[in-house]
């Protein structure tokens, strides 16, 4: 048998490296791809201007763009017979991806442990995205209940990993080329935009100053999205898990439909947050994040935000951090479908 | 409350300048993007070769895409709040812009009237199109009737604008760079193709002579649009309306769904509107435009031009304009939900 | 009437050559297009590293998108109107496409014959596929049954066409540029990646090597198409086909709605071949192909191939070809929608 099946719970091995196949170059046509499936309006990924001015040479590829084609890598090795995605921890933002940049993606398997049942088991992996320069882009931990091949026999595995809570705000790092770093402009210090520029371009009113703990921002608006929607963009990013596309086989399954692609609601969800987080100019790291229900084609997506801590940069007075807890909720303000704790960088004042 | 919710009635003030954001470069993407949106086929948007023969150094974003930016990056300050949008003119398209440029928009409110309910309020404003060097790439005049903060509390608004009814033939001007001017050629005298070689690139056998006023044009096909069709493309554009995007909200007003972007149904009208009119060039300026009826997803759209005018173009003998009245109906000859009347630059023979 | 109504049986003659409209330039955004409708992930197509190790100066534009650029240009004068698409024969995929390239398409009338009922007739056309320099980067023959624009005289046109059955397999030839032909590397000798180096980037196990004729592999996934997927895809490639656009006129045809463009189904298809076929490094030929029954928006695609021949390729021990007859059903393994048999360049141990 040629094809490929996806990995079981008895094929995976502590500390056994994956490498992902294929490499994929994002390009400009990613770009407004994005931009048309979610109505991304993040200035720093779609205006060249914007981005050249705060320090990059072009716009940088969303971040959420290049979670999403590394994932989808792994899909095939790890998650294709998944039962379910139970989570991600210690997320990093790395490095900027720029168009013209390919990506790879490769995963250490941290550990795995059976169910009680005997029938499944989690298995914990590390996953790292690297550019055409073997430069680490992303990395993150996700753990998946996956189905075992022979659910009759133990393994008796039982390698539990403990996963980090949240990042520590001291180790979070202005990504590469913010404000001029890399390479550093001639005749030395760079300055970004005053900030009432980077407010005028971005529209936003608020800066990191403006936020405080345990403010909540209801983002008002709504996306409903459609079959094309969410199987474009999943298969854009090359994912392969078949829950996605596969209606056919879907209608026997105990959802009768195709399941959305949870990094869509992701990306939809942050999409919505633009509005009342105008001058978050990147992503930082996710503390963590679940799915906590399914969604499907003809929800309508809403987002909340609530900021769960602030902290500066170190050696940066022009931006600092936010801790957001982003809550994406379907057809409604209490059927929630998204929980995602992500550290982002805000302009100051 | 941090987030945007756009302006109403009251808060515009005759004369006041609002800078939209967010900026955004367009790519080689949101063409493609637009082809698969649209079916257009005029070559001077998506064939370097054919661009390049007509004096362009590659292909021009498409006259509709560059609107479609600029009036996208609108709404947030202009219409979010609009009750309906109630006409545009003296729209011009200027310069061209070529992947990779940079737009962004401002408009200046020209006026403002409440109606006589005192309900809502019709305003009507200037919004530009710039692009990186801060060139005018597009201009035009719309109006739109915006809900009252507090209709209960009269406003006295009564600024009425008389918007031009046509463009005169005499303020046409090809766009620069076609026939080579801008560069001008090494050497000097620059020559179009012979009108054989533009009409074999197009497919069209009639050029400007060819047309009379009076004459109809049933341009024959139908193009149907469903949801990802419209959301996509307006989601392409930046475009926050919520009424385009939200079918739980939607379901809940008078039309029960989402209503379709009204820039996607002259897009589309448009495309279909190649087939009897392959050597139109370029749109020059549109002197009025309305949305007559809404359209819906579903909707097949059906176009038909009436040729109201034609002029020559000063100093020119390869392009004259054609003054045309597009109309455009859906599910049948009958049923309009657009007119445009527009100046278009058609190759003589 | 100033529109265009396509060709009628009696407008073809035997020797005819139809140079289509309109020339159309290929992008990163079409590249990036193509992969979010069918999901395509060979990476000779996506990742820069990839093809630029196999000899290419970038990813070389997807074969089967070229075929559809090419096709959808002669659909407005060989196939408006036809009642249908018969069959394909010796299609050669001559040169590599490279984003940037601009790709124009004519057609020879090879032949014509008129149906026994007098109503319709076999056109048989030679098509290719031409870049920028003028140099052939497609060819193939096509036939199609065309209606007579006046059924009740006869014409008398019995100029058959024999097509050949298959390209012999001394007559493949690997393509311009791969393993760094063209131009030759500095130096002299290139050497493509060591085999295990090419199957980590596409995943696969199994080379040329391994494959057995008489060998049948089953793809095992499924992607269901809906009506945005196909009718974008179609107006992607700018066909104007009225049958996979017009919802409206389409409910009165036998179908009762849109039909899916073949081409979409071969691309689907050949994408879930992926699985089971990764060290496929590219299409050299197609024997022939037949689009067996309908598809519609809803459907799902499956795809099984069966190694039917493999042959050396002359001078190479680094590639082979594999011939594969490649079947799609639609919901489930027995109704099946194409046929398409084809030569295809695959990597050796």
């Amino acid at each position: 048998m040629k094809t490929q099946r996806g990995n079981f719970f008895e094929d995976f091995q502590t500390g056994q490296l994956l490498k992902h196949p294929t490499p994929r170059t994002v390009t400009d046509g990613d770009a407004a791809l994005y931009i048309a499936l979610t109505g991304d309006r993040r200035p720093m990924h779609c205006a060249a201007t914007f981005a050249a001015a705060h320090g990059f040479r072009r716009e940088t590829v969303h971040d959420l763009l290049t979670f999403h084609i590394v994932f989808g890598k792994s899909v095939g090795q790890i998650s294709l017979n998944a039962v379910a995605n139970l989570g991600y921890a210690d997320v990093r933002f790395i490095r900027p991806v720029f168009a013209g940049d390919t990506l790879r993606a490769e995963s250490k398997v941290l550990g795995k442990k059976e169910v009680s049942s005997g029938k499944a088991g989690v298995v914990w992996v590390s996953t790292r995205g690297l550019n055409q320069r073997d430069e680490e882009v992303l990395r993150y931990i996700r753990w998946v209940m996956v189905e075992k091949r022979d659910p009759a026999t133990p393994t008796g595995a039982a390698d539990v990993v403990e996963t980090p809570g949240a990042v520590a705000a001291s180790e979070l790092a202005v990504p590469l080329g913010f404000g001029g770093m890399d390479p550093p402009p001639p005749g030395g210090g760079w300055v970004i935009p005053h900030a009432s520029d980077t407010a005028l371009a971005t529209g936003g009113q608020y800066f990191w100053d403006d936020y405080t703990i345990g403010e909540r921002i209801d983002h008002v608006d709504g996306m409903t999205i459609d079959e094309t929607d969410h199987t474009s963009a999943t298969r854009l990013y090359q994912n392969s898990a078949k829950v996605h596309f596969n209606a056919h086989q879907m209608a026997s399954s105990r959802f009768g439909k195709r399941l959305m692609y949870g990094g869509h609601v992701i990306s939809v969800a942050w999409a919505l947050a633009f509005n009342g987080l105008e001058n978050v100019l990147g992503i930082l790291a996710w503390n963590g994040g679940s799915h906590v229900a399914p969604t499907f084609a003809g929800d309508t997506l809403y987002a909340v935000s609530e900021i769960v801590d602030k902290q500066p940069l170190a050696g940066r007075d022009d931006v600092g951090a936010l801790r957001i807890k982003l809550t994406a909720t379907k057809n409604g303000p209490t059927d929630k479908v998204l929980e995602l704790d992500l550290w982002v960088m805000t302009r100051r004042a």
